[in-house]
This record gives structure tokens, sequence and C-alpha cells, in this order.
């Protein structure tokens, strides 16, 4: 029997200092569903997932990560991360929060707070959303991008190396692949919780202001590279300015794009990626003329992609070397 | 921790009776790569694929099953199976074999020879398929349909529910979906091996002949569905008649298409899928009229399509009244 | 100087015996706009349409074909038109009318109501509709399906050759392919007004009923063969049947799916297409077993689809021996 | 009867300093056909294409035009053009060359060779290569790009507006689009010969080096956008480095990638594209700002785009202000 302990990432909750807005553009424009509001905060999901929510959005002073949900692998999995964590990072236990059970609070040694539990509410969709399809929540509505599932979530980091290897001890992920510009220095890492095929569901990136619980985007999935195409599309006609893309990653040929919602935070939509069916396969180490960033190798990324939230002054030059990056178009 | 046995499926082993020509069309045709012979068989992989083979084509006198090799999850994961298998399944163990290590052989109780392992010799390209980019075992070739990934095999069973048991109590497989016609009548059904995202690595459908061992088809992967479009294009251009497709399946969203190589055994071609994220999710049943072989809801199989192999007389009125089939285009 | 007499179909005018509902399924479901409303008739036209309107929904008492709308290709080209129609088939002139100019109005030897004109008007977009982007009339709004263009229109005659002939001594089409199950016998031709690149814009099938100015189907197309599929989700999510397809004709590359709207009309929903890039190009003469209306060579059309408008007790015989049917799906 | 003078551009010449290796990457990577060798000349054409052939390669000192070719809409049409021509622009007659007949040579105002001819010889598919499908010249073969028409090219100009003003009343070409970066200076404009459907088939950039003759690249077509992408991986994999793409062109809605044949020359991939269906529509002018070069509004082309042939010492300061460049990736 082998470690697995987590088995998805459930969800994130995000601080948006426009929330009805913030819900506003993820309804109507990436074409998520609200599940529920509770207090200060919506609730909602894409039309593929069955979980009572993947996103949920408070009201705060300015764009940031509010925290992020795993769900274990199984029932127990969630006192043996408890028995792994450092006690100075955990924060308690909750015995239930919307849409889910008993839960480990914790942060990070990067500071991001984190929720663990197995007991999970399945969504109920109303009547004019009702399916006959078995696999499905929802009925598919078509609307907006039509986002289907949370992928992942991308943090700062300003101690790569240490990150992760306290997800790997704590949380059982595996350390799929990194940009390493030179022998022993990642500038960009992707990790996995759950078994395999997938390339990552959470990813991390260098804090150059060495801020704490900082976080860089969070990713919702489309099924096909064309329908990432078409969600820009939706996205230039309804005004919103895509940052980076449509292209695709060569560190796990994900096609992506990147756009900021009304609250001022990054959200990438994706689709594709190579298929990891390995347990112990290796780390991919790229280097930056492999194309990790531009799979097709004769792009760069704007400077602007490495803003994180909540916004700091970053000392760019601190990217610098890292081979990735380019001004952006309009500077 | 939770259990997980299986990684994934390593290979299959088919026999034909014209093995010169198998390996020619799985090699230009498909697109497959040799990577070595040995007495009376050929091994070959996709070009995506890290391990060594995930088909071995050997000389035999029917298009038939060999058989199925699945690699663990981890390295204790083959003793653990081996406790948990009846004894008089146990066929032996073997210290080695072309392409892995030390290995349990057995049957599952429908008879088919299956192989269990967890070491594993990886593919070393030879320098003209040699690539930098670090996720590839080699350099993409864009020959024939280009198939990247062994995805799963579909055999024969005359006890449905028992063999659907035994790979979840001996293997740790989780039973995903199932066509339903009546209560407790599962007609097709799909089980995955490994953790999550998968809809399925083997599937089972009955075998009116009560035959055992039998094989309907085995499946390769391409990236998106319009690769399965392309891959009927060069097929439609090689003269080889497709059997059923390109069309999309409503039990996993899986776009299919189905072939006949030159010794005859069927073979899949597919892409797609939808994600499935919970170890937890009850198996999902679909009637018939709720389009699991026909997403649209407008297709029916041809007859032709439960034909196993090894061929046997098969009285096809077995299957009147699971309400998937129609007579063959042709017929 | 080449003969080419008309530049486009222009628009199709047909009978709903509920009209609302088909308005609104055009909109909302196919994701045409409203122009205008005029009388008894709602005019609407694919958000990449310059035109004032494609598609007018006239109330009547049975779904019906109102009338085929071709602009010409210059201004003097109505008048060289009016002077090749046999007198008999001329119906008159008419001013103007919702969204063009001056128009001859002529049945064609099948009976199907015909006017021809050159000036039309263009459509204006509201202010909340209107884009920065050159070439498009307006902002694309990504609702339903949201077809672009009209691309062609599927009528019934009981002389094939004599129609086809009339096409191209009155309006200069050329004759692209047909289905040809014995010499001299068309079961399906194409033809195309235009100069190059577009296989047809009008279609012509039997009419086993001997019935005057019946029609087969209108067709909408979209950008990329993945939309057909995209809009084969929304039909599907939306409860209306899909007839036929997605799928693709091998006489002209396109593929395909067919829908009934509320009025009980066919609907094509299409993209791609071979290339016709030379005006003397004779005609393509496809055997049924060439894979005429199923690329892939492996399907047959549901009988149903040689249901026209209006609705008549066809003798379904007379389409025997076609070599192109199967029984429906669920017949 | 309308003006239309022209059906299709039917060839390129091209001169290239390392024959044999361009004609190999053309026939492997490209995938087009070679139909013949005369003299210092291979004849090659795509796949999908009836003409003879559509791109000569002829052994020439540096990268470079030889001729373009176009074919007339009907038989007299050489003899209008010829009289349309200015006496000192003409270069003479020839009854034939190889893949057509009688042509009218002459030199455009910016110096580019042309040749007009009406009488052409099809193309016959050797044995091998016969396919029983009757709207193709030869079998398809998947191999490499597999590109299937020739599509357009793009020449240099030192006098944008007369050279536009001879195309359009010499050879009956419509001015389709610009991009404008104020009132009456063109960057870039396109023109379509032939009668609707096709967004150009020549494009003029300017000549900053006031040569004459001087070509920017040519352009070959394959079905869906996707298939772009599947020729960048075939081009990545066999590694010819991509210059610019695959993208999207905003002027058109072009999919695009750019890349250089052995010979040093630019080859542009493409497909999709708007319909432009009224012989009437005025050129769309663009400002840069509304992302005629890129769809999404993010990038910038790489000065190298600007780089011609014969290569000449372009200032490049010349294109400062069009809005439209970056530094390429590398410099």
């Amino acid at each position: 029997m082998s470690e697995i302990l987590l088995s998805q990432l459930a969800h994130v909750e995000i601080m948006s200092p426009r929330p009805e807005e913030s819900v506003r553009w993820f309804t109507d424009v990436l074409g998520l569903e609200e599940t529920t509001r509770d207090g200060q905060s919506a609730y909602l999901r894409g039309w593929g997932e069955f979980l009572h929510h993947s996103l949920v959005i408070t009201e705060g002073p300015e764009p940031a990560l509010g925290h992020i949900g795993w769900r274990t692998y199984g029932p127990g999995d969630v006192d043996i991360i408890a028995s792994r964590v450092a006690p100075e990072l955990v924060e308690g236990w909750i015995d239930s929060s919307v849409g889910h059970g008993r839960a480990l609070r914790l942060r990070t040694p990067s500071g991001h707070p984190t929720e663990v539990f197995w007991e999970t509410e399945l969504y109920e969709a109303p009547p004019e959303l009702q399916t006959d399809m078995p696999l499905r929540p929802q009925r598919y509505t078509g609307r907006g991008a039509a986002v289907r599932y949370i992928d992942h979530v991308t943090v700062n980091t300003s101690s790569m190396a240490e990150e992760i290897a306290w997800y790997r001890a704590s949380l059982g992920d595996r350390h799929t692949a990194s940009i390493t510009p030179e022998p022993g220095v990642s500038f960009f890492s992707t990790l996995t919780s759950n078994a395999i095929r997938s390339t990552h569901d959470i990813a991390l990136v260098p804090d150059a202001s060495h801020g704490r619980g900082r976080l860089n985007h969070i990713a919702y999935r489309v099924d096909q590279k064309l329908d990432v195409e078409r969600a820009a599309d939706v996205l230039l006609s309804s005004g919103a300015p895509i940052e980076f893309g449509p292209g695709i990653h060569g560190i796990d040929e994900i096609t992506y794009l990147y756009v900021r919602e009304p609250g001022g935070l990054r959200v990438e939509l994706n689709a594709g990626g190579w298929q990891n069916s390995m347990p112990d396969l290796e780390p991919k180490h790229h280097h930056p003329d492999q194309g990790p960033m531009s799979y097709f190798r004769n792009l760069k990324m704007p400077d602007s992609m490495m803003d994180s939230f909540p916004p700091l002054d970053v000392a760019r030059e601190t990217f610098e070397g890292t081979g990735q990056f380019a001004d952006a178009p309009g500077s």
C-alpha cells in the first residue's frame, strides 16, 4: 500500500476588494456556478465538479489568498497528516465548515493558510440544472468560458527547496518538475498531491519580497486545447485584458492563458498536459533554454507575470538570469 | 494512507497469426516504436511512454490475449497482492522478464493471464530519437496516428459482478461505471487501477460463449479529440476499415474509434474523458437510454463490436435487450 | 471577365407554426441576433454577418420554405439574371424589402420562391454589441452554439438534372458534386453560386412526393470542426434531439450535425470542407460506396433525414437503392 | 457579369542556395509531393492540389523570389489582363511552361516577376498515391506537417498605395485590409484575387531598402487551427526554429506560424480566417492597437519578421512607430 494522502485540491479562498464584481465575473465570464453565500463569502464551482465548491470569494482589502483546501485520499489521512506537521504550523481543528466536515488548519512554512479534510458535502443541482447524465453533477451550460474543474494553485515561497520538502513530507506530494537555471536553483516547481496522471495541483514560484502567504494565481481547467482559445475569445469580447497566452508551457505541455479578475488576482485557464503515470519518476529539471515556459521556444513571459498577491514592491531584478522574462508588450 | 496497489496498465501481450504484418501496422500506421525483439515476440511502445514497452506481439494461431501486465504503485505492493489472490489463481513467480523484474503470474477468475510487478526497465532512445525535452523519453515523430500512451484493455467475462469484486479485492481497483439495462445486470463495466483522474484502465464485457480469457480490444491514447479524427484520416488512407467511430461514448466522454489490426484484433484509439477526482465516488450506472455508448444518443454500435478474441461462435441474441446495438452498416 | 452572377446566399425565409418558440431557439440555442421585427416576421443574423439578416422567421401553418434570397455579384447582375429567366417563372419586381433594395422575384422550375437583388442594408450593432475589431459587424457573444454565417440551403426537386441546368443557366451557378448511384441518376447534388472556395451554397435532393417548393434543411456555419461538437453539447444540454451527427460528409469533407427547430424544420450546423479553387473543375460524382454521406464509411443516415417540409406522405421506398440510408436509431 | 480576372495563386518559384536541402525539407517536413524535376528546378505541390505544382524550387545564389504564377478565372482573361498592363511592365509571352500553357510574363511596378495563364496541366497521381475519393487528386499521406494548399505570397513594395492600385486595375484584385498606423500610411495590406471567402492571396509589406522584387514569405494552408499546432510539433521535433507563432492575426483571424526553410526563406503555415462574402466590402483598416498582428493583443512580432529576401542591410528604424514589433526573443 502506497503513500497517497491527498486526493485533490478541493478549493481555494481568495480575497477581493470588489467581491460583487469578482463573483459576477467568475459566474458570467468564466462560467462558474454559485452554490451559496455565507457571511462575507460566496461559494462557487465549475460545472463538472461534484463537491460543494472549489472557489470561495471573500471581501478583503486587497487581492490575496484566503486559504487552500485539500481533500485527503481516505478517512484516516487527516490524522496521519496532523501527526506529521510540525506543531508550530498547526493552527487547530474545526468541526465543520461550509461544504465539508472536520478539518485540520495549518500554515505551510511559507505562510499559506491550509485546510485538510476528508468529509465533504456534495453539490445538489437545482431543478433547472439537473441532468440525466450520471457522470455530471449538473447540466452543461456553455456560459462564458465554461470552465469545468479547478486545476491548481500557484503560490510564492522564499525558500523553494524547503517548501518542496515540506509538501512531500507532510502532505505526501510528489515533486514533478522544476525550472532550474543552474544546479540547485529552482525558479519554478510543480508538485502533485494525487496519485498520477496530473502534472501538478500546486506550483511554487519565488517571492523576491520575502513576503509570506502570497499567491501568484489560481487555475481552472477546460477540456480541449481549443477550449482555451474559445475562452480567450470570450475574454477578449468581454474587454478583459489577457496578460499572457494562449500558448503552451513546455514544462508540462499545458495550454494556458492568464487574465486578471476584477479584484486584481491572476487567473489561469488551461487544458492538456502530458500524462505522468509513474509514481517513482524523478522530477524533471528544465533549463530555461529547453522551453519550460514557451513550448515553441520563441516567446518570453511579460515581467508582470511575477506580480503576486497581495501586491508588494518587488525588485524585479531578482528574477534576472532566469531566462524566462521579457518586458511586457505594452511596457 | 490509502489503498492503491497498482500504478498503471504497463503492457498487454497479444497473439497474432500474422505477426510481421501486425508489427508493421502498429509501427507504420499507429506510430508505435519497436524497442526490441526476443524469440517469437516483438516489443513496442508509444512515443510518450517511459517504460520499455506497452505492447508485446507474439506469433500465435489466432488473434488472442497473451497476458496483461500491471505495474504496482510501490515496491511492497506485489507481495500484498500475492497475499490476497486465491491460491488456485496463482501460477507462480518469475524472476524477471523482458523490460521488468520479479513478477507474480496469475489468472483472473475469468481466465485472463495477468502479471504484476514493480521493477521496470526504462526505455533508452537511440541517438536519432533523443530529445532535450525532459518530460519525453524520445522525440515526437508524427508518424502515422502517432499514438502516445497505452490506455486500457477490455476483456470478456461470464460473471461480471464476481470479476468486478475480484479486481477490487485483489488488485485494489475502483469500479467507476457500468451500463445497466436493469438493476443488477451490468452489460459493460469500467474499473480503474490507479488513483484518480482516469476513467478506466480495464473494462469488462460479457462473454456469451462462456469462453475464458478472451479479449475484446486494447486501446491507445492520443492527446486531443481532433487527433482521433486525424488518426481516422490516416487509417482511411491506409485502407484500414474503421469498425466504429470516430464518436464519443457517454459513459466516460471518451472520443473513440475502433479498427482491426492485420492479425484480426480490435484496437481502439481514444482521447478525452471526464476527470474523476473522488476516490469514494459511487460507480455511475447508465441506462442504455442515457447514451453510454453514444454521447449524442443517435447512433448504435454495429453487432460486430461484440466479436471477441479468440473468435468463437457467439449467439448474438445473448446481447439483445441491451439497447446498444444495431446491425453493422454493411450487413 | 468571367461569368459570376451571384455573390452569396443572402437569406432564407422559413415558415413556423410556433414562431415565438422558433425565434427564441434560434436566438438562445443557436446564438443568432434578432435585428428587427416587421409584421408576422422576425429578422435574424449570425454574429459574423454584415448584412441586415440571413434568416426570416414568419408565422405559417406548417414548417416550410418562405423564400430564398440571393445577392448578386455586382449592380448589373440582377438585370442579366432577369433576361435569362423564362418569363413563366418570373413573378415580378419589388422596389425594396426589409434589409435590401430592388429585387427580382421568381420561382425556380421546382417551385422554390426566389429573390435576387444587389442593394443591401448593412447591420448596425447597438452600443452594447459594438466592437473595435474592423472585420466584425458586432462583438462575439459566445451565446449558445454561436453560429457565425449562413452556409447553404437544401431543397427538393423532382427533376434533378433539369434543376441543375436551370441554376447554371439562369443564376450562373457551378455544379460541384453529386451522389450518383448509377450513371445519370443523381441522388444528391451541390452547387455553388459564388466564385470559388465554397463547396456549395445550395444542394438538391429528390422529392419522392412530386411536391413543389419543398425544403430539406438550412445550414449555419461555425469556424472549426470542434465548434460543431461544442454546438452538439449545447443542443444536448438544451434537450434538443440531434437527428444525425456530428460526423463528416465525404462528398465535401464538411463536419455536420442536423437538429430540428421548434417549428419542426431541420437545421444543419457545419464547419470545414475542402477548398475548390478551380472554376473549371468537373462536378465530382460519388458512388454511395465512396462515402459521400459518411466520410469514414461506417455510418448510414437515418431514414428520417429525407423528411422534407412541408411534411408529406412520402413513400420511403423511393429512396431504396441509393445506398445511403439505414433505419433511424430509434425505429 | 462581374470583374473577376484571376481564380487563384497557382504557384510561386523560389530560389534556394541549397536546393537539395530545400526540396527535402518541403517534402519530408512540410509534406509536399514532388511532381517532377526539370533542369535546375524541382516542382512540388500540396496533397490537396489538383494543379501540377504550386512551388518551384530553383537553384540560385541567394534566397529570393523567382516568380509568381496566377491562374485566370476564364480563358479570355489573360488577354484582358494583357490589355491593361502598361507596356513597360510586359516582358512578353511564352507558349507554355512546365505544368501550364500560354502565359503573359510581366513585372509588377515593385519589380516582382509575374506570370498569368489559363491553361493548366492537372496532376496525375502515381499508383501508390491514387485514391477513390473524387474530391482528392491523391491519397492523404499524413507526412510531416501535411500542408494541403498554397495560400498566399507576401512581397515587399516601396510604394504601397501605388502597388495596391496596380493590382486592382491590372489583375482585378480586391483590397481587403490594411494596418494603418496613421491615415494614408499603410504598413501592411492584403488583397484577394478571387471572388470571395478568401481573406487574401497576396500581401504587401514595406521595403525599407528600396529594393525591387523582394519577398517576405510564402504561405501554405492546413485545414484546422489545431493542425497548425501539430505542424509546430513536427517542426520543433525536426529542430527547425519557429520564428513566430503559433498565434492568431487579428487582421484576418488566421492562425499562423513562421519558420525558415533550409535555403533561408520564411515560410508560413496557416489555417482559419474570417469569411468575406461581400464583393463591395470596404478595405478594413486596422490601427496597430486593434491587434492586427496579435489577435489577443498581448504579443509583438520579433524584428526579424521584417527580414526579406534577397537579404539586404535594412535600416530597422524605418519600421519604428508601426507599433507591431518587439525585439526578437533571443536578441
